[in-house]
């Protein structure tokens, strides 16, 4: 599993729309064009860290200027090049780690740039620290704490993907807090995979609520990809959450064999158990909702896309049969793929809306 | 010059880098390019129209649900989808007219409810009013008054198409106020082009200088594309403005015949003049630099992609030449096309950097 093998076709994984819709510049993604078309042997991860040297030089360059508006764009830029640089590399783990590091320092470099900043906390769990960004809506309003809603990535998606996501947040009033949980980003290399992601987002709450500018009444989970199971089982051990978003329906793996085999790979990786079967039966046995599915209580959303290449539509029949105390509102898009990233632009408003109307209702 | 002709070809106009850094979404790119790819005979004004539609449904349905921001949002994607419905359709009179009508409309509407709004303005000179839309970077702050960039499109570029730079210079603490001169957008109706833009940019800072709200020591001014001839005319009438921005290299109308057809068309159309020779010959004497261009005394940025098609390198020198009493910074990129559409994201907040310097330095 950890053999390098051979460069994955760049078709198969520049995935035009996610890529868009995270912040990926659209000249970038033409030059990526460019180097398939033409046949060279550039490789992906090569071509994705020479953008991020490049927006890298930009980001400093701008801030040494005074202009920390751009330079902090730029630097994120440069975190983003190198996110997806390494996002499908499992195959290459040396590399895989240079990527996700550099994505890290970048990113924290460019946080606190952001015309809402991002402050990093390191919350404490038994023997690590959960990483993540908290940003605030603002000027501080006069009418108190403001609800914060909780963003989890996916099986390669982490906090720092999170950005534009944010944004639509901020601008509807809500905090965002994202992190990285056990086998994501930087917290990978301390926690592997397992079957507790909820114990971290309930460390996140414990540290939400205690937070002045945070109402601890209209806190909201938002999870994405493989993010759509963790959410609603951290909405299923806490409820403290008052409302839960799947943006994907992943209910369990029973799906794993049909996935691509980047992403199969991928989800072998982040057990950090060597052999295949065993590594398999981890993932079947970890990532399961039916046990906890009835115990999910507060409103909640399921974003799926009927040409998801990875959850399939049963997927979503099993939220329905599984989440029998939840108010459940399902929201097929019969043109979407995974996560409906090639829409994103008309599924992510409507998300964050979604989520600012029921924290609102639990004022 | 009024007869309906053969529909434009869809790769001749579909200008990927300009739209995307505009803001139509990257799915509506794709939609476009299967229409192009599969060669039905659905036109380019109609396809765009209907997306125009589409968002119109999207954004009413938004707000009346209570969403202002999503609502605001997609009223301007219908009303930029509008926009480029028609933006090359000189061929067609009638149909420009109603796809610039309904982008007026519909930006309209979204307006009020961007997180920064804005607001509608129509200042009277003569017999017409100039419409504008103000909008003030905030909340307000307690050092007084902003400093406000004035905003100039081009040929076929409008105020609408304006939302996203405004956006860089609201992020950046200036106000902004983009509004439509002679042959521009909804004014082309009442007023065709002429060789006195200068004179309703300055009546646009007659009314700036009234407001409480910005500076009057620190208004700038920065034209896209033909508006990179308005904008310095306007600085060299108008000694009110501290510093100017030309988006293009356009000293005069020399590459007239050189044109792309379309962009050609444009031109001798927003004339109003329908004999052809008449037109070109009032183009080349309203559109120059030369007379004027030794009374620019502010600071002065040229912008220029070597690759642009519009408007050839010697109009770069005709700056150098011409512009001999102000302090003029000339970027060239070797790698952008007009406008350096195709590298919006590195060239448009590096201008929006340029000109918050300098109308800082104006305090």
């Amino acid at each position: 599993m950890s053999t390098r093998t051979a460069p994955l076709s760049f078709e198969a994984i520049l995935n035009r729309g996610r890529m868009l819709s995270d912040g990926i510049p659209f000249a970038d993604i033409r030059a990526a064009e460019a180097v398939a078309a033409d046949g060279s042997d550039v490789d992906w991860f090569d071509l994705w860290m020479a953008r991020a040297d490049f927006y890298e030089d930009l980001g400093t360059a701008a801030i040494e200027a005074g202009h920390g508006i751009s330079g902090g764009k730029w630097l994120w830029n440069a975190s983003l090049s190198a996110h997806y640089a390494q996002f499908m590399w499992f195959h290459d783990p040396a590399r895989r780690e240079a990527g996700q590091r550099r994505k890290v320092l970048l990113f924290d470099r460019a946080a606190p740039h952001f015309s809402r900043p991002g402050e990093r906390i390191e919350i404490p769990l038994g023997d690590v620290a959960i990483p993540g960004y908290l940003r605030l809506p603002g000027p501080a309003r006069d009418d108190g704490p403001v609800p914060c809603c909780v963003l989890i990535g996916g099986l390669e998606s982490t906090k720092e993907e999170s950005h534009l996501f944010e944004n639509l947040c901020l601008t509807r009033g809500m905090a965002t807090f994202a992190f990285d949980g056990p086998g994501q980003g930087e917290l990978f290399f301390d926690v592997k995979l397992g079957p507790d992601f909820e114990r971290y987002t309930s460390a996140v709450v414990d540290h939400l609520v205690d937070r002045d500018e945070i109402d601890a009444d209209r806190i909201g989970v938002l999870g994405r990809s493989l993010g759509g199971h963790y959410a609603p089982r951290s909405a299923a051990a806490d409820h403290r959450f008052a409302a839960c978003c799947a943006w994907g329906a992943c209910f369990d793996l029973s799906d794993l064999d049909s996935m691509p085999p980047h992403t199969r790979r991928g989800f072998l990786y982040v057990t950090g158990i060597e052999d295949e079967n065993r590594a398999a039966l981890h993932l079947r046995d970890s990532i399961d909702l039916a046990p906890v599915a009835e115990r999910i209580s507060c409103p909640t959303l399921l974003l799926h896309g009927a040409h998801d290449a990875i959850f399939g539509m049963e997927q979503v029949e099993k939220y329905r049969g599984g989440l029998v105390n939840a108010d459940l509102e399902v929201q097929v898009e019969e043109d979407g793929d995974h996560c409906c990233h090639n829409m994103g632009h008309l599924v992510r408003p409507r998300m964050a809306d979604w989520m600012a109307d029921r924290l609102e209702a639990a004022r």
